[in-house]
């Protein structure tokens, strides 16, 4: 905070962005809560919450002030207008508990509705400084490396997303041969929906939580976030990329794929397997302590490019090839910091306690196939990279 | 559009906010993806994409613009900045689809970031008038009303979910009886931790997705938003509020609350659960096509005090009986236009197609009760108000 000239961090928590505002999730331990964290610098954090709320507040652990301190009633009646009375309501809170100079805003929720209320309170509060923070903000560099207990944590949802993918096999290898099909004791064809619907039981019952995944096959495997079709048949000899990226009820993510063919697998899909597992294999020996994200970036792309594929770094609109980036960092959100981008500026440096995902691919939609396999990786505290994803990675899965 | 001076809206559905960017999902049926809508007006709506996701893309049915129509990345190696690399690629796009104007912006994401964002757009762009839109914004009050057909999702919805709570009641019935207990096979307590368990996977096995639900028991049932603990043991003759809000793969919700006592219930608790019934059914015999939210608000409150009981309009910090409003809108979010507020401004009138929660209750966490009966209800193009919940509304469920 005193790097950037910040005086107070206020991150809101509004209504309905459970599990999508991760830097709320942050302080208040995923608790399901509407409410505002305020962070004056060299303080502890303290927890604006509402009387039906206690329980969820207590169970933060952290400094509680129930919002009925203030008279948001009789805000309300002296300002019908619900921003100007908003903006009343934080003048008060701001006076009560000393915020002023710089403070800056976090947190997910309406992004016009924000605007305008932080507008208003720029104007009308001129003791206040009001900042937004674009890029790297000083909580996402904070959650961008994890404590030992979020590793563990950590390791925990990879090991049940694992368990996820070997059931899922398992169920998929239980069902009969018929030609090129798998069929179902009905003997109708298996489909990419009945599988879809076993993944999201097997989750449901390890306590995860998956807003999508991605179960494709064929030409859909080849484009990146298909998440596939429900009615598509499970055929041999085709490849499917299964992606799949719960979160724990304490929410921080898993996030690994792999791609597998049943039976066989066409030589070309053989080959392209190879130099996206030699990728894979490539660039985990060159992390380093200090290393740039996009360093390693750049370096699958040029692998991929000696072996005679396109890629994003070459020709950014390309559709095949190599298309995406290297990965991204993980934790109470999906994607967030360090991101690995093939353009812009790349300040980050890989350091201890880092989570992300290394996840090198192959797409050739139009030869009806695409390779991606990828393992959630982290640094430990002697700076060894190790993974989080303790799955086998094999291309042809027998029947 | 017209009414509020706005020539262009702006929806940003940006990573990580699925299922909690309802602006954007209405528009994108609820497809899994990155990328911003733009309508201009009196011009259909413009879905901007990513080839990685041009499958979902095309599924939400809009007209689709690839974001490689723009040189992203010739413009980061320009602006290795990223927020002028932003505010650059969006002076491109204004320019090509002639966005200007008064231009609102919607979307759930975060909110500093866009802050800094709009904020440097509105300097940097003279033309355009950046606006953010505090209260019942344009598309919230376009999604205030439903369709036919969103009705009947609605309502399809709303049969999944209660059928998953009487799968539970029918779950805990099977368990023996001992003492004032319920016990599982290897004798120990069925807990509020089994009964979870239980409903997470009914709620899977029918489609349906649950960020949060309530069962909570005796004095937890008394704090609204308690979600229950999950080592409490099911006891006899203690309310049970089970409180379920979860929406199936089209985005659409449905909130509806039970409470009830296994066995038995004590004399007090079915006093008060008779208030609750029947200041639900005057309420609902009240409803009428433009009546005001608030004016029902206020009703029950007076009903409630009436017989007793604190209320939020007289003693607004009361945590003893009736403790919160009526209901709220729902649709692609668990709370959304209209609310029943009990104070401040309130200009929306009931319509046909609105579909809203009514859930009076009663509270005594010191006493160890908690009342809440709560259907979703609808206006049906008669100005008729019907229930979309087909669940019975029985206080005691004998054994």
């Amino acid at each position: 905070m005193a790097e950037r000239g910040l005086d107070v961090l206020i991150i809101e928590g509004p209504d309905g962005a459970h599990g999508a505002n991760p830097a709320f999730a942050y302080f208040t331990q995923n608790q399901h809560l509407v409410g505002t964290v305020i962070v004056r610098r060299d303080e502890e954090p303290v927890l604006l919450y509402r009387s039906m709320e206690r329980d969820a507040a207590e169970a933060t652990g952290l400094a509680l002030i129930n919002f009925d301190r203030w008279p948001v009633h009789d805000i309300l009646q002296e300002h019908p207008d619900r921003l100007e009375a908003r903006v009343e309501l934080y003048k008060r809170i701001f006076h009560d508990l000393k915020v002023r100079g710089r403070v800056a805003f976090y947190g997910t929720g309406p992004i016009g509705a924000f605007y305008a209320f932080l507008q208003k309170l720029a104007q009308e509060v001129p003791e206040v400084e009001v900042v937004g923070e674009f890029d790297r903000d000083v909580i996402a560099v904070a959650r961008e490396t994890k404590d030992p207990e979020e590793i563990e944590r950590m390791r925990r949802v990879g090991e049940e997303t694992c368990a996820v993918v070997e059931a899922t096999l398992e169920f998929i290898r239980s069902h009969r041969v018929q030609d090129d099909w798998l069929t179902k004791d009905d003997g109708t064809a298996l489909t990419v929906g009945d599988v879809k619907r076993f993944v999201r039981w097997e989750l449901a019952k390890r306590g995860l939580e998956a807003s999508d995944f991605i179960f494709a096959i064929g030409r859909d495997a080849g484009v990146p976030h298909s998440t596939g079709n429900p009615d598509d048949p499970i055929v041999l000899g085709k490849t499917i990329v299964f992606d799949l990226f719960p979160r724990d009820a304490s929410g921080y993510y898993h996030d690994v794929t792999r791609t597998f063919c049943l039976g066989y697998a066409p030589p070309e899909v053989e080959r392209a397997y190879r130099d996206v597992m030699e990728a894979f294999e490539a660039v985990c020996e060159k992390f380093l302590v200090g290393g740039i994200p996009q360093t390693y970036q750049h370096f699958v792309c040029k692998f991929f490019e000696k072996r005679g594929h396109s890629t994003v770094l070459s020709d950014p609109k390309t559709t095949q090839g190599y298309v995406h980036s290297l990965g991204h960092g993980l934790g109470l959100e999906v994607h967030e910091e360090p991101h690995f981008p093939t353009f812009g500026k790349c300040e980050t440096q890989l350091r201890e306690g880092m989570v992300f995902t290394v996840e090198p691919g192959l797409y050739y939609p139009e030869l009806g196939y695409g390779i991606r396999i990828e393992d959630t990786y982290y640094c430990d505290e002697n700076g060894e990279f190790r993974s989080l994803t303790p799955l086998p990675r094999e291309l042809v899965i027998l029947l």
